[in-house]
């Protein structure tokens, strides 16, 4: 196997300036794993629903190449709910229900036919639940990426900081990166940060882009592609993530010049998750549109200096 | 003459959460013609002053090129004075004092030298004072780049419209472009406020960095250089103008590939402002610390995505 994913596998019942939604999938493992198999093949989801799921959804990534027999159904058990509404400038949100249902109790099992995976995603769960996924592998992963929030920060930050000693690449948002630093300037959040374990870290600005930090003192930065409306910002931090590791799982490549690139399409996939509700966008992208997207991002930053002054 | 500037030349007194500054030289023409002289030669400034101004900062930029003979002298009145105090973000701050001085009826006088000039900056003034300028030079220059402020969109709307359409180049903040375009959205705003005149719009989003756009849907983005501390934000839009139009005058090339290199330059300038109070760290760069600055933006924001997905 060459990806593993794990990450809750959910409904939400989104509001925003737009419209809204009834029950539609979500959760950090449907975006991610959903996004990275656009770039990976052999991968594998570890999560867990209950007998309400939606098979449509299921069996749509199973197509697209998904293993799922890392995917726990708890008969007579409900999946993870969540609900929230947008504010106007679509940048803040009221979480308005959290229904934890099979979420409550998860104990993520990893199947034997998962071990020896390079990749690992750990999507933003409780950091011992993160912890356990770690501890099943016999072989430990290439690449460890960790995403966590600042619920976590909150009420488990010994379980955190046990975590992230195991891990390779952080991504967080710069609230988060703050809360966890204590520091104010990103910069010096970073270098904190690296400190506590992980030898990357990405700092998630929404619509202000991302950076990615390392250990040697390199920063890159991708912006996030202006667009003329922002329809609904949910799971756009995981569709990054997905691109991101789906992109380093598919070149075999952990280089900070290939995690520029991996940065950039993860940009590219989260510019798409934003432009319809849910998954929706997602669901059947061609390759010629994720191109053109990533070509977009290409005019958008790149230039040639090698004039000289 | 290359490159004419208008624009205050002033006293700042700042306080940020590092310190607090006396009385020291501030304002739009200070910064844009002190940063611009880095690049451009045959450079003039039109504003006026009060005999009270600091004649070694004077000195100093006229040992740089930059030609003060369109720099009136109030003799017995006082220059412009701004006093202003951060808060502790720094991406917000209350004004304390502003006292108007010889600028509350300053009538710009551009000298028979700078005429045919290809480069006109228009600092932030009342729009009626930049139109003055506009209106005094016998040849239109090759690009007209203006600056200006939520505060004239709200007490001088009319004059702003009509400078607008005699303009090639729009600078404003991501606040700004709001108030002017009334749209939320950054592109849909660019897209109202090109219809009103200027051929492109830079939107100013401080540590969020910069975007340029053109009537042809061409949209470019530079990031702000990730700092440890941002110790004093003053000037730093004004110092972005300067790097960006004294780039594009020294160079003569107003084409899109060079706006996105002059966009590069000023951001480089701009990183170097807020290390210190007021002009102090843009009084003597080297060429080595410059082209060095300019790397990191290489760095930070250029990657190969030639590799086929």
């Amino acid at each position: 196997m060459k990806l593993i994913t794990v990450g809750s596998v959910a409904f939400d019942a989104i509001e925003t300036p737009f419209g809204k939604t009834d029950k539609i999938v979500g959760g950090a493992g449907s975006y991610i794993a959903l996004t990275a198999s656009y770039f990976a093949q052999n991968t594998g989801l570890v999560s867990v629903i209950g007998d309400d799921f939606d098979q449509d959804f299921l069996g749509h990534i199973t197509g697209r190449g998904v293993n799922l027999e890392g995917l726990e159904t708890k008969e007579g058990e409900k999946s993870f709910f969540w609900s929230g509404k947008y504010h106007n400038d679509m940048n803040s949100r009221d979480t308005l229900v959290t229904e934890l249902n099979v979420l409550g109790d998860f104990q993520p099992k990893v199947p034997e036919s998962y071990h020896g995976a390079d990749f690992l995603m750990l999507g933003n769960l409780s950091p011992d639940v993160q912890m356990q996924v770690i501890d099943q592998l016999p072989n430990r992963p290439k690449l460890v990426v960790l995403d966590t929030m600042n619920f976590w920060m909150d009420i488990a930050w010994d379980d955190l900081m046990k975590v992230l000693t195991k891990i390779d690449v952080l991504t967080i948002n710069d609230e988060e990166a703050r809360q966890l630093s204590k520091e104010y300037s990103l910069v010096k959040a970073a270098q904190k940060i690296m400190e506590m374990g992980p030898k990357y870290l990405i700092i998630k600005k929404g619509e202000h882009g991302a950076l990615l930090f390392n250990k040697e003192n390199q920063v890159f930065f991708a912006p996030a592609l202006p667009l003329e409306e922002v329809f609904d910002p949910t799971g756009a931090g995981d569709t990054f993530a997905g691109g991101f590791i789906g992109y380093l799982a598919s070149t075999n490549d952990i280089s900070f010049e290939n995690m520029k690139r991996a940065i950039i399409v993860g940009s590219a996939m989260a510019s798409f998750c934003v432009e319809k509700f849910g998954t929706e966008r997602l669901m059947n992208l061609s390759q010629e549109e994720i191109q053109t997207r990533i070509e977009e991002f290409v005019g958008l930053t790149q230039f040639d200096m090698s004039l000289a002054l």
